[in-house]
């Protein structure tokens, strides 16, 4: 059994949101890029990119980053062969950088993102941008751009799904 | 010329506040330790122990971390002198830890400070004690514990000082 948070509608009206104040807030400020987080923030960040060009009819470069030799687990946590490498096609020294990623709970995964961007420069300011900040926190670490708060109990598993259909985006659903 | 933001008064009231705060919030959790952030951490550490000591009646374990290796810029900054080493003379694994720093603005420091006390052990969770938020964030940081918010224009130079007079406890003064 689960719970839909947002269906692929409010989902698409959070992502143009977000997309406007992520531009908002850094007008006029240094260039602009977004990076994912492998793998839950890489189809949010091609959204993102998407909206953002769609209003304000510019594209913005984007990167991919993959924590796994970052985790504050790394030394324990077993090898796990879907991993990819980051990618980060620019030199964030300087820029206005948005990290992306789905959900946002201990901020662990944040954490170590934010250690493998610093490794490729050093950007002006690193924003977060995270479609469901579902509490738990471990970590003093706070989402700037936000599509939905809810405090979901420890236990439950929150489920993010791009449908089949291409129209479709992103569903989250909760086991309840 | 300044603008005294908290006089002594109201920074012991703050920090009493705050081991309040501190107490209610890791009660029935992991065991407590406060982890000061060299320099402008060590003295508020000392202040919330014996504020926690007195309403609690227990003394928590406290501890300090340098950052000097952990900074984002530390292949180019210069060796500071005045540093000393990390000292944390507990096993952080699995506990709750304060980071106690004076002043949050960028988080570059945060971030270090929790790296740094990562290398020491896992905990179950970090929290941030500030004295003062003045703004300005560069990284996606945020802090639990607060004794005061304020927004201090990035060029103005906020100053923390403990007085002479063993009475007085932190004043914050903003230059103008």
């Amino acid at each position: 059994m689960s719970e839909v948070l947002l269906d692929a509608e409010a989902v698409s009206r959070a992502i143009r949101r977000m997309a406007s104040e992520i531009v908002e807030a850094t007008k006029g400020g240094a260039a602009l890029a977004l990076v994912g987080v492998r793998r839950g923030g890489v189809e949010l960040t091609e959204k993102l990119r998407e909206a953002i060009a769609a209003q304000e009819g510019r594209v913005v470069p984007t990167g991919l980053v993959d924590i796994a030799l970052y985790r504050d687990d790394a030394a324990t946590a077993l090898p796990d062969p879907k991993i990819g490498p980051s990618v980060v096609p620019f030199h964030p020294e300087g820029m206005d950088v948005v990290l992306v990623d789905d959900v946002l709970q201990t901020g662990r995964t944040v954490r170590a993102a934010i250690d493998c961007l610093l490794d490729h420069g050093r950007p002006r300011r690193v924003w977060l941008a995270v479609l469901l900040d579902r509490g738990g926190r471990e970590l003093p670490v706070a989402a700037d751009f936000v599509g939905r708060r809810v405090e979901v109990p420890e236990g439950a598993r929150v489920h993010v799904s791009f449908g089949e259909d291409p129209k479709a985006t992103l569903e989250i659903a909760r086991s309840v």
